[in-house]
C-alpha cells in the first residue's frame, strides 16, 4: 500500500465551500493510486470559540475537561470532510484519536504521544476508504481524552505517517510553504524550495508557526519527510527532508549563508539577580523551571566580579506566571537578591546550514541592528542558528532590514505582503 | 450509596448562567447526601446548528458520520458543566456515553442501547465525584460512536437509573410538570402531581413532548420512577411512577375519566387504496414498513363489498420517504390499485386510566369535535386512550374545546401560555 497522509488546517477547512474544496483534494490523491489518511483541524475560530466558552464558565478550568470540551473541534471537521467525501462517491470514514489508535501520557492539554496503533485506520484502508482523523488529540493510558497542545494536528499528522509507513507527509495551509521570514511581515520574502529537518526545527523553535516544533522532531528523527502547500492551489510547497542538501563541502559553499529568519513576540525574560556563584546554582535554578513544566529557551549566565552573577533565560509567555513561582521559591533558598521579568522582548533568529563555516554572520547582524540603533540583549547560539533578544517594538523594522542585509529578498516580484498567512 | 440520576435538556443549559444555575442545583442534591449522575443534553440549538451544517455538505450524510457529528454537542455540554461545579468547589468528571459504558446496536442514530457497565461512573461516585455524562450517545458493539435518535438524553438517564440502582430519576426542563395539554397552547391546562407509566406512554407515543417515548418504557419496564421537574424553580413536578395510582375501583370511579390530551402534527397518513382481500395481504404491508424501519401507528382497515380493501395507517412524517418507497413496491406485488399519503394531518388522543369504565367518552369526543364542524377520519383506541385524526389545521381549536368538555381546564387561575413550554 502506498500511503500518503494529509494534514488539513483550520482555515482550510473553514466553511463548507472549503470543506468541498479539500475533499476534492484527497479524491484526486486517492485516484493517482494512494491510501489516503487525512488529519483534519478543527475548523476556522471554533477552538478559539470553545476556549471562550469556558472563560465564561471558570477563569480556571480543570485540563481534563478542558480536552474533553477542545477535542469536539476535530470531530466535528473529520464528519464534516467524511460527508463530503462521501458526496463525490467514495467511501470515507472518519476516526477520533482514540478510534485511530493514538495513545498518549495523561498531561491533559500537552499530551505526549506514547504509541500509535494504526491497525483500525489499515483495515479501512485495505478496504479501499479514505480515512479521516481528528487531529490534536488521543487517549490517555487512563482512557481518558487528551489533546497534544498547540500545533497538535501537525503532531498527530506526522506521527501517523511514521506508524503507517508513509512515504510523505503533506501538511496543507494557507501559505503555500516555508518563506525565508513571514510573508505577511516581510513582503520580499521568498517561498524556499526546501530545507533540512533541522533548518525547520530552529525555525520552528524561534517562532515560525508554519509547523509545530514537536512535528517536525518527530520527522527529523524518523526521517518522514514533510512536504508543506497550500490548500487553495496546486502548486508544489516546500519539502522538509534531509535529502539535496547534501553535508558536501563544495556544495555547502554554494548554500546562502542565512537559508530564513525567524521571529517571535511570545517569549518573556526572566532574570535572577545575585546569584551565590557556587557550583550546583544553575542547575537548581532550572531544576525548578523544570518541575514547573516550563520550557526554557536561551540561557545566559553572567559572572560579576563580586561573586555572583546574574542568570537570564527565556520562557514561553504563557509558562511565565508558573515560572514566576518557580522562581519565588528558588530565590529564597539560594539566597539571591530577587527576580525580574520582562514581557516586552521579541527574539530574532538566523537561521542556516551554511552558517557554520562564515563567522562573519554575527557580526553582520550586530551591526545591521546597531546601524538601525537597536539595542542587543541576550545572544544564543547553534551551529545553524544565531538569535538575539531585542524591544519588541524593534522586531518588525529589524527582521526587514536583516532580510536584505542577508541577501534574501526576492529580486524581481513584489507579493502582496496582505494576503499572506503566517510563515 | 444513595443515587440520584438528573437529566438537564438544552434549554437548561443554553448559556453560562443557566449551566451555572445547573451546577447549584446539582451540588445542592449531592449536598443532601446523594451521589449524582447527571445526564447532559447539548446546549440551545446546538444540535440544529450541527445538522445545518451537515445539510450544507450534503443532503443525504452518511448516518455514521452523522453520529460523529451530533455527539459533540453532548461532550461540549458535560464539559462545561463539570468546570461549573469545579468553580463551585466541587470534583465533578464528565464522561461520554462510551466511556459511561452505553453499548448500543450498530443502527446509526437510531440506536438501542443494548447494555450498561457503569463500573467506571460507580467508582468516581464511590470517590465522592460529582459525575456528568454525555447524553444522547452511545459506542456500537463495532466500536463506533452512535445516537440513540430523538429525546435520546431521556433515555440514556432512565437507563442509567436502572443501571445504577437510582432511587429516581429526575427530568430538568422548561415545564414544571406535565401538564393537562400542551400548556402554551391551552391556557387554562393544569400541572399534574401524578401520572402512571401506562398513561405517561399513551401520552407520549400522542405527541406529548416532554419525555420521550422509549425512556416511558425503559422507566415502566423496570419501575424506575422519573420525577419531571423545572430546571428554573424548586416547586416539586409531575411523578411518573405506579404509585398512588391503584387499581381499586373505587379509588378509578373516583378518577377523573381524562387525565390529559396530547396532539401531534408530525404524522402523516398513508392508505393503500384497493388492495385485493385475501389472508397474509396486511402482513406483508406491515413487513415491508418493519423492513424500512417506518414506525407505524394507528392502523385503519376497512373493507369494501367489492373484495378490495384499503389499508391506512399513520406514520412519523420523517419516515414518510421510507415508506413511499416501501408502499410503491408493495402496490405492485400486491396488484393493489394505488398508495396515496396526506401530510396535513392532526392526531389528537385523550389519555386516562378510568376511561375504561366510561363508554361515553368517545361519544363525547365524537359530539364535541362535530359540533365544532371537524371531519373524524381514522379513529384508534386502547385500554386508556382514544385517539383520531383530524386535519391539522383545525388541531388547535379541537384541543382547547375538548380540554374544556373534559373538564380539565384550571378552574381559578389563567396561565399565561405564552411563557410555557411544551408538554
Amino acid at each position: 500500500m502506498s500511503v500518503v497522509v494529509q494534514k488539513y488546517g483550520g482555515t482550510s477547512v473553514a466553511d463548507a465551500a472549503r470543506i468541498g474544496n479539500v475533499a476534492r483534494r484527497i479524491v484526486a490523491t486517492f485516484e493517482q493510486g494512494h491510501s489516503v489518511c487525512a488529519v483534519v483541524s478543527a475548523r476556522g475560530d471554533t477552538t478559539d470559540e470553545l476556549l471562550a466558552l469556558a472563560r465564561e464558565i471558570t477563569p480556571d478550568p480543570p485540563e481534563r475537561e478542558m480536552d474533553m470540551l477542545l477535542s469536539a473541534g476535530e470531530r466535528i471537521s473529520c464528519a464534516l470532510l467524511a460527508m463530503a467525501i462521501h458526496r463525490l462517491g467514495y467511501d470515507a470514514v472518519s476516526y477520533t484519536g482514540s478510534q485511530a489508535g493514538i495513545i498518549t501520557d495523561t498531561t491533559h492539554t500537552k499530551a505526549r504521544i506514547l504509541d500509535i496503533h494504526p491497525d483500525r485506520i489499515e483495515s479501512a484502508m485495505r478496504e479501499g476508504k479514505i480515512v479521516l482523523v481528528a487531529g490534536f488529540q488521543g487517549v490517555s493510558t487512563a482512557k481518558d481524552v487528551t489533546t497534544l497542545g498547540r500545533g497538535g494536528s501537525d503532531t498527530t499528522a506526522v506521527a501517523l505517517a511514521h506508524a503507517l509507513g508513509a512515504m510523505v507527509c503533506e501538511t496543507y495551509t494557507d501559505v503555500d510553504g516555508v518563506y525565508t521570514a513571514n510573508p505577511s511581515l516581510v513582503s520580499r520574502a521568498r517561498k524556499l524550495d526546501h530545507v533540512s529537518y533541522d533548518e525547520m526545527l530552529e525555525m520552528a523553535a524561534s517562532g515560525a508557526q508554519v509547523l509545530a516544533l514537536r512535528s517536525v522532531e518527530y520527522a527529523r528523527k524518523f526521517d518522514i519527510p514533510i512536504h508543506v502547500r497550500s490548500s487553495f492551489t496546486e502548486a508544489e510547497g516546500t519539502w522538509v527532508n534531509d535529502g539535496g542538501h547534501g553535508m558536501d563541502i563544495e556544495q555547502q559553499l554554494e548554500q546562502p549563508i542565512i537559508r530564513a529568519i525567524s521571529y517571535t513576540t511570545d517569549e518573556a525574560k526572566v532574570t535572577l539577580r545575585g546569584v551565590p556563584d557556587k557550583p550546583g546554582v544553575a542547575a537548581r535554578v532550572f531544576n525548578a523551571l523544570a518541575a514547573a513544566r516550563v520550557n526554557v529557551d536561551t540561557i545566559i549566565q553572567n559572572t560579576s566580579e563580586s561573586g555572583h552573577s546574574d542568570i537570564s533565560c527565556t520562557v514561553p509567555a504563557e509558562d511565565l506566571p508558573a515560572a514566576e513561582l518557580a522562581l519565588h521559591d528558588v530565590v529564597e533558598q539560594l539566597g539571591a537578591r530577587e527576580y525580574v521579568t520582562d514581557s516586552s522582548i521579541a527574539k530574532i533568529s538566523l537561521i542556516g546550514a551554511g552558517m557554520r563555516s562564515h563567522p562573519g554572520v554575527a557580526a553582520t547582524m550586530f551591526q545591521t541592528l546597531a546601524d538601525l540603533g537597536i539595542n542587543l540583549d541576550m545572544i544564543g547560539t547553534s551551529p545553524i542558528k544565531i538569535s538575539c533578544v531585542i524591544a519588541k517594538e524593534h522586531v518588525d523594522e529589524a527582521v526587514r532590514t536583516l532580510h536584505t542585509a542577508f541577501d534574501l529578498d526576492e529580486k524581481d516580484v513584489v507579493h502582496e505582503a496582505s494576503d499572506r498567512g503566517v510563515c
